[in-house]
Formats: structure tokens, C-alpha cells, sequence
């Protein structure tokens, strides 16, 4: 089974917005075992998604499109699948009353008649209801290929893949079980790894590939295997899993879970009934806004002094003005009076400071550029590491992001 | 000229990552007059890479690929390169040296011969030198067809586009001029917004085109206009412009820029040598975070407190129990005072505040989900605004973090 998304949108090919509907799809369409074949982006103009949608349906089984449903002119993606499937639109009344619902409850502004144009879909579509706006999803087949229209709106589209589209296939097909496992390794470069593991690559199984997936500071190594049994898959992944570790034990960190690291720590710190603070710098409030992006943040998740400033170090975090001059605002004694300060503060199990210059990288004079010190407390103890992350400020600030949760999960895992 | 982007790796494919390389290479070339025909992913497979190689050939008079360049076995994309150009891959002293430099001055590791083999490309292709990786980017042609391939590594992707392919396309064609504006309006739909203006869309020339691009809050209308003439286009997009803006004076809060809203008020500040600093409850240190993501934000952003609990507001931030328990932590009364005294705890100009509940979606119980206040404080004031954003997290976040700019902004423009 394999399939194909189409985004549609000049939006996308100008690059006014970066395309993050199709990784959500393929994560979804992977876990039911659909392999995504490709990926394409195509304006919107009638005879381009028309040769997309030729081309697709002689790749894949599966055919999502993404885009174009909305009401006004530029939106074309509903005409020219009708065009496609020679088909004319009608009412759908389900549609319908559901924009009437939603104009009803929410928008309390008089329905005009291009909101109920929405409820128009090809005669020959079965309607997949969007429970946050007026397009709704449409499901249509032809020659053995299934296509589904879905809005571009993210967290529209999010909705329709997870309670309709999803559900859907599993119920019509069997899926073959595709299984990934990603390991996560810091401190070797990508073609020292490929080296050293070069015999444990060519003995791999055909049916399980390895891909390296080097970026800020690690190397991500994943395995992917696919086959009908779902045990002798799990099986094979365990007995290659456990010929590899041995082979990476110095620099393996842990598998990436597919919730991020923070989410771990997060999980973690609730069940355990403890909590954590930080005290940013050079990360600017990343370590936080990280944190608070998860639910439930607020159980564990105190609060954050971002501090730009050497009195803010000073009057909000109570780090005493001569530390700072003996050892300069970026030093570990700093960071470590950040951390142990801002958990007494806060009252919290753990803290994490950061202090570091992350460029802008003009200054090529500055030789501590890149330079990050990263402390944790706990609250019997507060140490520090020194990085240096490099001279891009976007690459600086979440390398030491990235570094600081991996601190704090290694110091929550000892206990 | 049109071009094609051809993104390579499995990664992409099964969601692991999401392609933003494309978006940034589409603005570049869009700044120079290319347009992008369509954006295709594929995976790391010969035959697959090979077909959309000649796909693109004949869509394209400029294709630009990225990824697949690593050292590592997985990553084919230069060896089908060679395939496709019926060429071989020779070493390339240049590219060697550089190796070597990269190895000598920043990886301090003896090179390996998979690194070495970095050196080696077809034989017909023209390098583009990578300063930041081993890997250098190709120029190639076919047919009068240019391709170009470069690593997918996004900082060394991106200094491979500003620094070698916009430059060389430049030297070697006149491209047509292409302009986008867009309008930014907030408080009416899309659908009501395109009624109000069928008029003026309806009455525009052929080469200016109306695109509606709703999200968070908020409805941009974006008109794109190409042509040959520069000064011509130029003179009909300030001709229509004038038209449209009386029509939307209601709803227009500012044209786009080409940078974020953040850094066009960190410009702003940084000319005034005036400062900011904000506390932030639902937000979580997002406000600070994208503040900080702009280089040059020490010169007027100097902190924020990340206040997650009520003991936090009141023992960081000063506000008085008393408040809280008589408004509730989500009032327009806290947010006020924590703006209010933030400004002095930090002595700033200008203070944001954010209080309010994110969600989850989950707890639908709660008929507070969705609202925030945020409040803006300046040296003689203090005031705020009650939202409602919706049931989900990730949005109520972000359009509350989007709110509290407009607003700030807003306020620094009264001056």
C-alpha cells in the first residue's frame, strides 16, 4: 500500500508557509503501516492539480490532498476534483447543517451564501465532517485508487486524519506492520558511526533498512523494518536492536520516543510528584516555552526568569555582583548561582540555568561566541558543563536547549 | 523561468522531519523572479530520484534538489546525479582542501575514507563550495535545464543559496520581476472579507493576483504581481493598493513584512534605545523566546518572568495575594499588575503580561478554556485586553503570544 500527498497552495511554493501538514500525515499513514511514496506541492491552478492527481493515481493506492477548500476564489482544489472525477457538485446536507451549527455557536455572524457553498461537494464523495470549520473532508475512489480531500487548516486537517481518515482504512484494508526505532547518539560524527558500525549495516536483514539522521550535535540512527507478521517484525527489531547497542554503548543516550524530550522529563517529573524552573539567558525563555508547550505543564512547570541582563541576574535572581565581575556574566560559577538561586526561588525539585553568547555571528572578533555554560540544581548539589555550540544564533539557542533537557533527563534518571 | 525543488529523504517521507528547506528556497528564488513550478519529496531510491529527475527536466528550467549528500549509505542522491548524467564521480582538489580544513580547524579527528569520499562528484558538474560541511553543492546541466543539488542540512543549505546559486543565477539570466504584498487584516472571515471585496478582485489585470491566507486570528490577503517591467509593476501594485485599502481601513492593521512582527518592534526599540521585558503565565516564555530569536535583542529586551503558579506571581512578580483571590489569576486585575510590575522589576519602558488557560482541549468542563488577558504597560499606564482563542493548546499559545505584539505595537506607534 503505498501513498501520495498533495499539497496545494501557492502559498507553499512562494514559501510564504512551510509545509508541516505532510509530516503529520505521513506519521499517521506510517503507523497504520502506508508508506508514503511522495510528497508534492503544486499551485493553485486547475490543470497542475489535475496532472498531480494522473500522476498520483498511477503511483499510489492512497491519494491525500491537503489545501484549497476554502471559500474564496483562489481555492480551487473541490472544482477541479470534480473535473476530475467528471462529476458536478451538490448540497450535502450534513454539510450543510453543520455550517449552520458552527456560524450558529461560534461566528454569531449572518451565513452568506459563499459560507453555504461550502456544503457543495462532488456528487460522487462521501463527506468526511470537519468539526472545526465549514470545508469538510471528501472520500472518493476511482480505478482502485482512494482520494481524499482534506483542509489545509492544520489543526482541521489534524482532526480529519485522526477520528475520520485513519479510523476508515483500517476498518476497509489490511495493512502490512511498518516499525521504526530511532537511537539517539551524541559525541561521534556521522561517517565515524557509519564506520564503526559497517558490518552490523551490510548483516542487516533486507526487510529492515538503517538511515542516519545527523543534526545539531547528534546523530540519529533508525531502523525501519515492514512485513506482514507483526511479531516476526518485533522480533527482528529486538535481535538487531540488541546486536547494535553493544556497539554504540558509549555514545547511545536513549531511543527517541515519539514525544519530545521535554514530554519525557515532563511525564516523568508528574508521576514522580516533583518539579522544575529555570533560569534562562542565551536560551531567551526556549527552555520554558518548550516545557509549556505540553499539557499538563503547569503540574510540574513553576516558572522561568529570562534574564538579558546583568541586573535583571542580579535583583531577580539575587546572583551576587561580584561572581559576576570575578567570572564574567558566561561562566560556570554564574551559571551555577542561576540554577541553585532560581530553585530556591521557585521552590522547585530541579532547575536549569543557561548562560552563553549566541552570536549574531558578525562578530568574528568575539572568541567566546558559541561558548554556552549549562548548570543543573538539584537540592543537594548544582554543576555545570561548558559547550561550544558553533557561531549560527538559531543553531546556538537550540543546541543548548537540546543539551540542557538532556542534562536535567540524565540527573532525573540517576535517582 | 519556472523551477522545480526536488527534496530527498526518507526522513521526509515518514514524517520524521518536516521540509522547511523548501519554503526558504521558494522565497529566494520568488526575491529574484523565479517562480516554483511544484515541490516534490521523495525517498532515498534510485529509480525514484532518477524518474523525478526527468520529471522535473521537463517541467523546470531550473531544478534544485536537497539532501541525500551525507557520507553514509543511505544517501544516494550524488551517485544518481552521476546516473542520471551518464557521467562518473572524479575528486575534486578544491572540495578535498576544504575537507580538510573543516577536519583540521573545527572536527580535530583523523579524516576517514568516507569523509574523503566527500571530494568525489560527476565529472560535468561545477562545485559549489560548502563552508560549513563536507558536502559541496553541484551545478549541473541538461537540455537547458540547470540542476542543481545541495546538502539538506539547513544552515548549510541556506548559505549555499544566499552566497553560490542566487548570485550565479543572476549573473546568467534577466529574470522577470515578481512582487507580493500582503495585507494584514484582523476581525472578519475570510468568506464576508472576500464578499466585501468581489468587486476589486473581480476589476484586477491578469498578472496581479488575490490569495486569502486565513490562520490564528487573523486573514492575509496576499496580491502577486509578475512582469517584465519593474517600474510598471510596481506603479499597478501601488495603483491597486490604494484601491483596496479604503475598502478594508476597518480591519487593515499593517502590510507584511518580510520579518516578523517582533523584530520589526525590536528595530523600533533599538532606534528609541528604549527597552521591554514581560510576564508571562499562559504564553510560557514564547514572547520572550521569539524576541530573543532575533540577534541584537539584548539591546532592548531584558527579561521576562515565566510565572506557571500563583506563589510565582505573587513572590517573583510582587502581585498581591489579595488581587488574585479576589479576581482570580486569569482577570484582567492580574494581568495588569503583572505587566505594571514586571516594567519596574526590570526597568523597561514597555511590559507585556499574559494570563490565561491554554487548555487542553480535554477538560471541556471548564468554560474558561480559551480566554486570556494581556495586559500592556507603559510608564504612565496600564491596561489590558480579555481574548477568547479557542480549545486548542498549541493555538490559544500562539495567537495569544501573536496578540500581545499586535498590541504592543500598536501602543509604540501612538508615540
Amino acid at each position: 500500500m503505498q501513498a501520495e500527498i498533495i499539497t496545494i497552495g501557492d502559498e507553499i511554493l512562494i514559501g510564504q508557509i512551510v509545509d508541516s501538514n505532510s509530516a503529520f500525515i505521513s506519521k499517521k499513514l506510517n503507523k497504520i503501516g502506508v508508506s508514503v511514496y511522495q510528497i508534492t506541492s503544486v499551485q493553485d491552478d486547475r490543470s497542475h492539480i489535475l496532472k498531480s492527481l494522473a500522476e498520483a493515481e498511477t503511483n499510489a493506492d492512497i491519494v491525500i490532498l491537503t489545501g484549497g477548500l476554502g471559500p474564496t476564489k483562489d481555492d480551487i482544489t473541490k472544482s477541479a476534483i470534480a473535473d476530475y472525477f467528471d462529476d458536478t457538485l451538490i448540497e450535502d446536507v450534513s454539510v450543510r447543517k453543520n455550517i449552520e451549527h458552527l456560524w450558529k455557536v461560534f461566528i454569531k455572524k449572518p451565513l452568506s451564501q459563499v459560507n453555504l457553498d461550502q456544503a457543495l461537494v462532488p456528487s460522487k464523495a462521501s463527506v468526511l465532517m470537519n468539526k472545526y470549520g465549514s470545508a469538510p473532508g471528501m472520500w472518493l475512489e476511482k480505478n482502485n485508487t482512494i482520494f481524499i480531500s482534506l483542509p489545509g487548516v492544520p489543526y482541521e486537517m489534524k482532526a480529519l486524519i485522526t477520528d475520520e481518515v485513519i479510523p476508515k482504512l483500517r476498518t476497509r484494508f489490511k495493512f502490512p506492520y511498518i516499525l521504526h526505532k530511532t537511537f539517539l547518539t551524541y559525541g561521534l560524527g556521522e561517517s565515524s558511526l557509519a564506520e564503526r558500525i559497517e558490518n552490523f549495516e551490510n548483516n542487516l536483514p533486507d526487510f529492515i533498512k538503517l538511515a542516519y539522521l545527523p543534526s545539531l550535535g547528534r546523530v540519529r540512527l533508525r531502523l525501519s523494518a515492514k512485513g506482514n507478521n507483526k511479531e516476526f517484525v518485533e522480533a527482528e527489531m529486538q535481535k538487531q536492536t540488541n546486536i547494535l547497542l553493544p556497539q554504540i554503548k558509549d555514545i547511545f543516550t536513549g531511543f527517541e520516543e515519539d514525544v519530545s524530550i521535554e514530554a519525557v522529563i515532563g511525564k516523568y517529573l508528574t508521576k514522580k510528584g516533583q518539579t522544575v524552573s529555570t533560569a534562562e539567558s542565551c536560551t531567551g525563555g526556549l527552555i520554558a516555552e518548550r516545557f509549556t508547550a505540553n499539557a499538563g505543564a503547569s503540574k510540574y512547570f513553576k516558572g522561568s526568569v529570562v534574564s538579558y541582563t546583568k541586573e535583571i541576574k542580579m535583583n531577580v535572581l539575587n546572583v551576587s555582583e561580584a561572581l559576576i565581575d570575578k567570572y564574567s556574566v558566561v561562566s560556570a560559577a554564574v551559571a551555577e548561582a542561576m540554577a541553585k538561586n532560581v530553585r530556591q526561588l521557585m521552590q522547585t525539585d530541579f532547575a536549569i540555568a543557561t548562560t552563553g553568547n549566541a552570536g549574531p555571528t558578525k562578530d568574528d572578533t568575539d572568541e567566546g561566541l558559541g561558548i554556552v555554560f549549562i548548570a543543573i540544581s538539584t537540592k543537594d548539589k548544582v554543576y555545570s558543563e561548558q559547550f561550544s555550540f558553533g557561531n549560527h544564533r538559531v543553531k546556538v539557542i537550540n543546541k543548548a536547549a537540546n543539551k540542557a533537557f538532556e542534562m536535567l533527563q540524565k540527573e532525573i534518571l540517576k535517582k
